[in-house]
């Protein structure tokens, strides 16, 4: 039995549902963010978000702000890159759109390589674009929240590192990192951005950044002052740095409830990282082979571009998300409509991520595919189809 | 009996001890953030905001943001000022001095208007100043956190309308929104940044900006682009009135249970915000009166610049923080220490706001000060004072 309240089963691709021991520790009593209790919470949190990447270079540096994901993409672009120098963005929808503005709003020279809807950008484009100009660093998206694409992220970093090797490699790994292999060290990565509410289980308000000695080093040799305040890698580092030495440390306040919820799920994930990523996959696969048998076609054109913690499917023809959405609803779970404003009315989004994965107890998968079935069945035959 | 595991009782100038009921609000179960049922509540939220100012001019604009206080002077820093223009910071401690950093980092020329420790900044200095040159804002500290010195908010805001009236006036109340008189509108204010973990009374995580409709003019009328991508006014101000509206909209995922706990404070403390202000003056006059009698000199050095919402007092010669904390912890009471570097070791900080203040029977101010009665005779007898 849970101790949270009744409520509709949410399975859009974050927030998730969250654990029980991860929303008790949201109501931790007050602390202060310099006393020891929270100092060693503080300080371990940040051992476990190296430990969820795989990453044991000490060079390696993890930071965790109050924000949301987004103020990731600010912490690269006004740190790792300065203004007129040229950032590739290989873009498969919504997100890459946006970190291009973020980038810009900095001044960076900003290229977009443009996905076909549902697919990657292919290796040798990247190559090419390389090959053309000297690119300080590219991003790309790992799991694309608007379309459930998944990138190549080893890939990419293998290219770069052969073609280009002192471009930075950033990820956006926003709707990946905890449901998605990332092995950090091993794939030579520079930057991956993150936020606490999807695959990691914890509630939204943190922004969870991972940053290489590499991309440290280019944030502290810059030749001009970094872009931001607030957002400014100089001065968190220290922070991150004294708090994982047991020290306290003040630039502003941390959110102390939301850290102990974090670490909360953190502990629970690395108990078994590659475990973790196993259930994902086997969870998805079941899921993408339900939908298949729906009829219904996914958004992410091929397996090997299936994200593991989502899966965005077009409706049958004739059917919109607001026909479908509500059948949902009043069977008890809560679907995403589409986001990628070319194909927005014609796809819904489901989030198989966390608890609702590892946890088969809840039944929440099940629960939705047989809801999914129903749903569109009654909204088939209100509309006549 | 409060619902919290037993603690030591917080009483640092933030965070501070927390409503049984607003922690509850933390550990809400997950939510879509586009959902109906959260959307009413950030509306709510926003409305709210605009009820502790004392606002009712639809022109205002209130922001809620997933990020610390200090994310409010990268808004202000990045949307109200741009390259090249003034900025005149009323300085009273260490947070003016990074104020005027993050202002510095967006490209402002900052003038400092330092003031002696413990004291304002004279008025008819800064009337001397603002005629020297053209400023695109002034900013003040309305409570320093490390000094417990109270700012002239409604007579720097008078004199600068009538001396310079374009100039914006821009209140940093993150140590004093809540436990401070503000009257956003009577007193003609352009910007006040606060946060939701002092006054307010919610755990930290987010940071809360009040504007009016000159500050958004400034913004919408900038020559150049926005600094910042996160703490960009031109991103959020849709969102914010979409969700005021009860329409839902996306920038970045707002932290669901934060804004929940937000909700339950500010409901709280808008059903009475003159006596919410009436009740933290009477405990800080007996507060104070009490460190009076133990003979101790507080660091803001005359009635009229002293905050209703902490006391920073100096220890008796020859004594220094780590020689009277310990001895308030063994009786259950956290204060803090000195952190104005050039008087950092001579002084202690006891906040006094929020549950603290507004629910007697908890107990804590006399707690508090019996604690520090007993700690205070203790350290001297042990250094033979």
């Amino acid at each position: 039995m849970s101790a949270q309240a009744p409520h509709n089963t949410l399975l859009i691709p974050g927030p998730i549902e969250f654990d029980d021991a991860v929303l008790q520790s949201m109501s931790h009593y007050a602390e202060s963010h310099v006393a020891p209790g929270f100092v060693k919470v503080f300080g371990e949190t940040l051992t476990l978000v190296r430990k969820l990447f795989q990453s044991t270079n000490p060079t390696a540096q993890p930071f965790i702000i109050a924000g949301s994901g987004t103020l990731g993409w600010d912490l690269v672009s006004a740190n790792l890159i300065e203004r007129g120098e040229n950032a590739l963005v290989l873009n498969t929808g919504y997100f890459g759109d946006s970190f291009g503005q973020c980038l810009e709003t900095y001044g960076a020279n900003v290229t977009h390589l443009k996905a076909p809807i549902g697919d990657r950008t292919p290796l040798e484009q990247v190559e090419q674009a390389l090959k053309e100009k000297p690119y300080k660093l590219i991003t790309l998206t790992h799991v694309d929240t608007s379309t459930g694409v998944l990138g190549d992220v080893k890939g990419v970093a293998q290219l770069v590192r052969r073609v280009s090797p002192n471009t930075l490699v950033v990820v956006d790994g926003v709707c990946s990192v905890g449901s998605e292999e990332i092995a950090f060290d091993e794939w030579d990565l520079d930057a991956v951005v993150t936020a606490s509410q999807k695959a990691i289980g914890c509630p939204p308000g943190l922004s969870i950044v991972m940053t290489s000695g590499r991309a440290i080093q280019a944030a502290q040799s810059r030749k001009t002052p970094p872009g931001a305040y607030y957002a400014s890698i100089a001065n968190w580092l220290p922070i991150m740095q004294n708090y994982e030495n047991n020290k306290p440390s003040y630039f502003a306040t941390p959110p102390t409830q939301l850290v102990h919820a974090l670490h909360t799920t953190l502990t629970q994930i690395t108990a078994d990282v590659p475990g973790r990523f196993a259930i994902h996959t086997e969870v998805s696969d079941k899921v993408k082979a339900a939908v298949a048998e729906l009829g219904l076609k996914q958004v992410a054109s091929y397996p090997e571009c299936q994200a593991h913690g989502m899966t965005a499917m077009y409706l049958p023809e004739g059917l919109v998300p607001a026909d479908v959405l509500p059948g949902l609803l009043k069977r008890g779970v809560i679907f995403a409509a589409g986001l990628h404003k070319e194909i927005a009315t014609k796809y819904i989004r489901f989030g198989h991520m966390g608890v609702t994965v590892t946890d088969p107890k809840r039944g929440d998968v099940d629960k939705a595919l047989a809801a999914l079935k129903e749903a569109l069945a009654e909204a088939k035959q209100a509309k006549g189809l």
